[in-house]
């Protein structure tokens, strides 16, 4: 079994991993979101800014992450 | 085993996994937008607009998950 | 262990596993929006058009993830 | 072992994964369609209908996915 | 190992995952059928109609998937 | 590795899965439908016979799934 | 490895998986019924004979894969 | 491998399991007992045996699954 | 590998699997025995017999499980 | 293989199962007990009582599983 | 493979399902003691004594669990 | 079967894990954030504040558990 | 395979184990300790020396673990 | 297999699995906090620190697992 092999595995696994970690940290907290926008609706700008800084804090790890694991399946 | 047999279970399974957490994020947060708009429809509009930003945050990773996926179905 | 025989091993399990991704997905958000029209029959029509949407979008991802999936099955 | 093996092994298991994702998304939209017209009676019918609706989704995907599986059992 | 001999792990597991897929959702929705009959008894005829209609879309769903599986049963 | 060993191992698993499946569907029903009858005596006589009508789609799902197993284990 | 061994396997794990299912089913619509007669006393004997019911449809079951189990065990 | 090794495998393990279930059966309908004789305890003995006497189903199906895996622990 | 040392495999896991089951089961029933005698403290009496003997039932199962885990550890 | 190696994997695997099921078992009555006697500071001694020999009866199932594992340890 | 290896493997894992058995426990009884004193703030010496003891137990059997994964480990 | 295969494989497998434990950890904080900042939104500054100091320890962890993943990918 | 690489597979994942089980408690006690401090704030003091007592009990046997498994991870 | 692949392998998992843990524990408590800076917010300051306190106990946890996992990392 070669190397490369073991490296388009982790690449595959690794990304859909990474994806459900991105759908289940942003799904809760646009969830959260919403239904905060959905009661007060006026102050929906301000949490819609607050909702974007924590969905990039995770969209950030996710693409990091997304990105070792493209490194493997195209080397 | 070669590779290839390796990088095509890699790609099944990763785009598996990957659709279940796109089904879980979208899932939960149009959840509570529909639930928010049930409870104050006037905001219906603005809400849908918040769930279409979240959801694409979701549909960006989950794409490129699958597209590292593809590249080794298609190799 | 040939290519083809993994391959077929992840389309398989890949299908099953996008297809729990969808249900769980668009049965929590259907939910959402069956509660929220029993709720407010008024804005039935908003909701259903909502749902729609946002099914929509877990639809692509799943049928994307089953194109992958069925590449790997009739290859 | 043979390809055909594993094609014969994933189709049995991605068939069960996939009734397991039909179950669950139709379980649970349905539960919800169920209490919405307990609830409200005279919405009964505009439930029902949006019920099929998010409930064929749901099959569709479901279906897809079972060919998947008797495209490699038959095969 | 021969194919036939994975064809029929395939079938026991594909069988009993696809009892599990039923069991939860037709268990879910014939619950709040029956909480919605018990709270609403002049709807109990309503509700018994939509629940056979919903348990029929998921039993449909296991029977093609034990289908899927006593075909390589008996093969 | 022969085939009936395998068939045997499924036999097994598949029965027992195949239970915990008509263990958790029977089971919820059962439970609403308990509470149910607790909470509407009166209409006890028509919440058990939807309960039989529901329990007996699980059962009827879980029997195939038993004769699927048993067929590997007497074969 | 022969078919024997396997069948051994098969039928500890089986065993052990059923149990589960009817512990978790009987041990859920007996909790109900519990809470149900705790509530409405006078109601106990009609509650009691809808769980015996309900219990002997999961015993059933139970017993049917234990049965699968034990020919493979004692064979 | 011999067929004995297995054997005490499976025993084992399904008497790990079978035990989780009764553990799993009895602790929850034992839980609703205890609940509701704190609630109505003018009701206790009537509780009392209902909960014995679901708790003997449980344990019947207990003891004949460990039953089975004794049998393979000692052959 | 010789039967002993997956008879001891056996024991070890059964040993852990059967105490987390007890651990389930009683501290469960017994949560419920606690808060009712918090709640009512002049049944306090009559809610430990109870948990007590609901408690017997579970340790019944739970030392018969560890009786066949030593006795293949021990053999 | 040799037993000795499969024994010193059985003793650990299961010293930290039958922990876990402490834990679980404990943690969930001492909780319920800390919470009772936060209500009812004047049933606390009762509590405490009722607590220790609930937790002796999983500590017993506890200790008993860990000795089956040192038994293996340690030989 | 000598059983020194496994040895190693054993006491790592053993040890962090130890842990999180401890953590589980501890944990979740803790945390319904600072919610009790939270509430009593007078009973809190009285909860801290019970937090104190039903941890101790807790400890005890964890720490007997990670002695029989450190034997292995130093061994 | 060479080190650097198995470094691949873990640089993948480590970085999913990594992202789905930073998702769960900012998406619950964020959640509580976002539902605070709706109810006081006063408090909105003083809430986000905290929220992104929190999320760095999060983040911390995982880049410092990412770069250790991707230093095994590129070498 | 010689023993030492089981050891360092063992110290990898039982110190990732650990981290979570000490994750899981402090987390929660922790959390109880901040709603509490939050609800009672004259009582924050008090409270917070429990959450350290509390804590410092799983912390102890988390670096015991974490003791065992740099053992095998520098030896 | 060499001892060092074995060694990159635990690496992988075990940051991954130590990160799971901190976005466990962190993510729990921060959102504890958070709730409560925003139900209190004059007692923020209040609880910022001990919150910090808390995740300090959980960083400290993780980043000594860290350590052990990128010791086997560069090794």
């Amino acid at each position: 079994m070669e190397p490369i092999g073991l490296g388009y595995l982790a690449a595959g696994l690794g990304a859909g991993l990474a994806v459900i970690g991105a759908g289940l940290g942003i799904g809760r907290l646009a969830a959260a979101a919403l239904e905060g926008s959905a009661r007060q609706p006026e102050a929906a700008g301000d949490i819609r800014t607050t909702m974007i800084i924590a969905a990039a804090l995770i969209e950030g790890a996710t693409f990091f992450g997304l990105i070792v694991c493209i490194l493997m399946a195209i080397a």
